[in-house]
């Protein structure tokens, strides 16, 4: 079943790392480390589309062409040199599946456009089905208002000038149009509006997100049940990212940055059963490249009251973590898609800070729910 | 159901800690704070007897009295010097159960008298059953003799003036000959041995261990399976332990430590399913008392092996966090005597770095199979 | 010579923990652990005053006895409880030297009540010469006014009923007024105004601030240097500092953190020769009491722009390194006073995050800057 | 002045580092981060050779050709790959400097030998004088023999068939035989033998060494006497040094790693004046290649001995933190020798983990010395 992958944002550090990588392992040249759907439990899911079967293609305002974005993140060293070298032909000729981003007078008629490239990208290549990905950057928080409620209402304002929805909820709407499912990488909107729900359940498309989790939320999906577990009282949990790359500037904008951040100490509330003291900070360093450097201190009383604590660092690559994820998330959700699943996948939680629908927080039982989803994708 | 708790090494930090703690929840003066078996997910469980249910006694071969032994815990900031105050009627009290360690001729002869003092101190307090808990010092490995292998083997030979069995198995021996279940909360040789096994599984006693999990392990448990799920190969993974206190000493010892170091990185290599680079120290740190400070470092590749690293500092104080585990572990293999479980206690690996029977790695599995043991138990 | 040291904030944290530990080490009960005027290289300073002939006092808004203080400190493991109740007689005299701070109608009046106070101090125990040292919360930077600039402009503004002067420049003032020198340990404005400044130097007496150095930067004062030394280049330095306590919520708030957190940054720059990347964030955690915790991370540029990185934290008990060297002050002050040292002592600078007049920043120079300083007042 | 830096070990990471580093400064290609030299406070040394007046040569055992040994080291993230490839040229023709190591039936006969490389590569170039640099792996230590500690004793011995020196000593010898000084930049024995003094003040040679500071060590250099001069007591520092490339596997032996590990304590106790708790351990862990992560812990009291604690992780390239140091000790003793010193220069020390001659600990102190001693050359 030939598959779609429409990436958002296709000539970000992301989006590069990850055609880089398909591209790569698909030649032989590099192992599927870091792909969840490459480990055994997943593999079997015969349900999901062969990498052999996967098609790239996507939008971005960006007009640098690919090879020459990823021969910056191999000097950054997110990518090997050498990788990059060899499949020069391979991303040039993906580059031309990178579209510009339509833009119009009325978002309905911006949506339209989006649609239609990617019904064409879908007539090109013969695919059965496409999931489109974002993947652009984080957008401030956007106020609700009354068309982001129906369905009907959202439709009417899309109709006039003034626009109504933020960009990643015009490309989730624009999606569905085409028929597309749907994963929301981003801490953005996307399909979180009640208007857009309506839409994907009428029909029958599966959603994902949200937010990517690739670093310090990572660890601290595991390393909060193992405080809760052991009834041990986590007093305080502060946390600080340096990040560099394009998206560290964007988030160290206190607005954006804000809906972040209280993700972040949300998920040890939602854990922990109860809120601890402290905050998570993002700082832009410009030196610190698309590497991530994440310090938490956590304070905990154990028997007796008696005080401790734990602290640790985290360096990660940020486009080295998320690429490989954009790949199992565009095969499951495939997958999903194919088998009838219609509305937000809350058994994907375990990719994501802020997972759509009813989701544990633990990223052992998210990933329990991961393998039977997968099992039951299999036998459906 | 009266049960006894019979303490291996009564007079030490652990067990001071645990029975100074003990008399503080039920005199309503300090909460369950690290007491496992006080959490929701378990506490429905009638079948653990309560807290008012549990009475103490121990052998030690040390003689400064409790309430001593409690305020020296106090200085080093272990349990709070206000609860020993008020406490230190009680802890006189409990003084009086903690016998001297009886030595006789032969093993035969020694495990019969430490069989007796058990026998003695549940029939003084009309007891339905004790569990003996070792928290001695950590033994040096002991080479496999002939007697350990068949239990008729190891009565003969415990007949004889040559010791056949180390300390920790011969106060297992002298459980199972008094009709008791056995923990080993030390890293020590205690029921391990076939002939051991052999004597629980003839008298259907229980037995659980080894070696109780309260910090570097503990996070390890949680990070490993972190990183095998998210397909991130763990290239090294070294790690250093800072201990004072007692057991620091006995631990740095080239021969104690070669033994727990191994099993430390038997853990990561268990949940990784492959053996990653790096060694586990241990340190012997005098101004560090009662706390351990461990330090990891873990350098791993993501996608297309971009090489990343994670480090991690883990300040505990042992004993605070040892003393309700071994309360949590005399309440469930309690409970599994009760109820007519014999042998190895695979269920309770959660507590364990080296755990009897057939057990997950993975502190999350390890939760659940202690969940589902404890609703069992329950319903029986 | 008997010298008063005369407290603002006689009853917060610094200046219980300094009144503790004085009693303490004049008691024979404590050495001067923490004392840089008891090092072998300081200690040949006969000119400054012995132990035993300083006498304290001080202004404080709180009334809270210093023995319940001093009692609130032991249980949060800042001083030891056994000294505390040993001393409680000597604390209880000494809260009788604790005044209420005076308020008037005009600032001129409240300057000469607060000299009034002192004045009586210093009669009532025979003193040769009074030093006043800041230890109040840390105010918000306060805009410049023309009345700040000189004397006869000051002297006119604070006949009025509008107040001109932030408190810690009226306490300098009075201090002033009163004949008394005058150390800042705040990052607040204290004697930094010309029109204080033009005072001090119209009477000869010797001020020195600001803002003691007891924890991160006094880290950076010589790991700066050492990259300096090294040619290494600081690429991005990046620090947060954790910390509860009164100051904790109060150096949180923005306003005040700015001034704090900028004035750590100078340090950077100034060491270096050039400002790396990288903010310092101060964050308040109730649960850390009167502790503090500083994480920083330093990326740098070895030969040919290799990337390097180096990461610290710093566990310090901030009243624990504040409280000796509030002493050594006092005595240094005083010293400088007697040998006819008037106006910014720079000397000082080895205590200050933020010293006053022309002083290197590099820790080691400060030092010897120190030495040669004692050296020369012995010989005075 | 044409000055020559014939380097032991000429085709080790570190010598290879420092001759693309080298090459690459001439040609304007990098500038000269990591030289010390080339910081203001010593720049104005006019007595110093300058770059384009350095020609270098050497001795292995390893006969990989330069530019391949170069390839290494970029693909390892060492030095850059675009220089490597820009200077293929200039590796190649340095490559044929490089000589293989003679060996002979005796020790003298070595040593005439390998003095008459020397003697033919200065000729060849018509150099004013030659420094010796030894780069090679660290040996274990060696016992002391009567032959080490007269030159007569030593010149006998050495004719015989049975080796007295251990490989660092014997090119001292030879070094010194040559008319050249030397450096020793490993911990190895080198020139510290009684006999070897003894030549070398006769011929009126400078020597330098030994184990260049690069990393845990000088950062241990400034934290130790900001522990000292605040009169901090330190109770515990304890390390771990975790390194791959070739001179980790030859520290991680057990006799290797003693002497280094008991050199890097013996500067604590040095500097503080007392000897705290603690050890420090090498480890080998191939995958951190040329980069070393070192952890350190420092338990300290306060004032009232409050116990508090600092922790660094310092992740360094070793190669990129010695090459430069390399080329400032080849000048620094080739302008010393040329002034007329000869014996020990102590006033390098701050290169040093273990300097040869009367030098203090603290790094500030160290500088402070070595710019007196740059400027002092330079006046001579």
């Amino acid at each position: 079943m030939p598959t779609g992958v429409w990436l958002l944002g296709g000539r970000g550090s992301v989006a590069v790392t990850c055609l880089t990588g398909a591209a790569a392992i698909r030649a032989g040249l590099a192992g599927p480390t870091g792909c969840v759907t490459e480990l055994p439990e997943l593999r079997g899911g015969r349900a999901l589309p062969a990498w052999a079967e996967l098609v790239f293609g996507g939008h971005d305002l960006v007009t640098t062409p690919l090879p020459k974005r990823a021969e910056a993140l191999a000097a950054a060293g997110v990518v090997p040199a050498r990788l990059v070298a060899t499949l020069a032909g391979e991303l040039a000729a993906l580059d031309s599946e990178i579209r510009p981003v339509p833009e119009a007078a009325t978002q309905r008629e911006t949506a339209l456009r989006v649609a239609g490239d990617i019904a064409g990208f879908r007539r090109r290549h013969g695919l059965e089905r496409v999931v489109v990905v974002n993947l652009t950057a984080t957008e401030p928080e956007v106020p609700r208002q009354p068309a982001h409620e129906r369905l009907d209402a959202l439709e009417a304002a899309l109709a006039g000038t003034t626009p109504v929805l933020p960009a990643s909820s015009l490309y989730a709407y624009a999606s569905f149009l085409a028929g597309c499912s749907y994963v929301d990488f981003t801490p953005s909107a996307g399909a979180r509006l009640p208007a857009l729900a309506e839409l994907a359940r009428q029909r029958r498309l599966p959603y994902a997100g949200h937010d990517g989790k690739t670093g310090e939320t990572l660890v601290r999906s595991v390393l909060a049940p193992m405080f809760a577990s052991r009834h041990l009282r986590v007093r305080s949990w502060s946390g600080v990212n340096l990040l560099g790359g394009g998206d560290g500037a964007n988030l160290a904008d206190p607005a954006t940055n804000a809906a972040k951040a209280a993700s972040k100490q949300r998920v040890l509330a939602e854990t922990l059963g109860y809120r601890p003291e402290g905050a998570t900070r993002i700082e832009y360093v410009a030196d610190l490249g698309d590497h991530k450097t994440a310090w938490d201190l956590i304070t905990f009383h154990g028997f007796l009251d008696t005080p401790m604590r734990m602290e640790f660092t985290w360096h990660g690559c940020d486009s080295a973590l998320a690429a490989p994820l954009v790949i199992d998330l565009a095969r499951l959700t495939a997958a999903a898609h194919r088998a009838g699943r219609g509305g937000p996948l809350a058994e994907l939680a375990f990719f994501f800070k802020d997972p759509v629908g009813q989701a544990p927080h633990s990223l052992a039982e998210q990933w329990s729910a991961l393998v039977c989803f997968v099992r039951e994708l299999g036998d459906a």
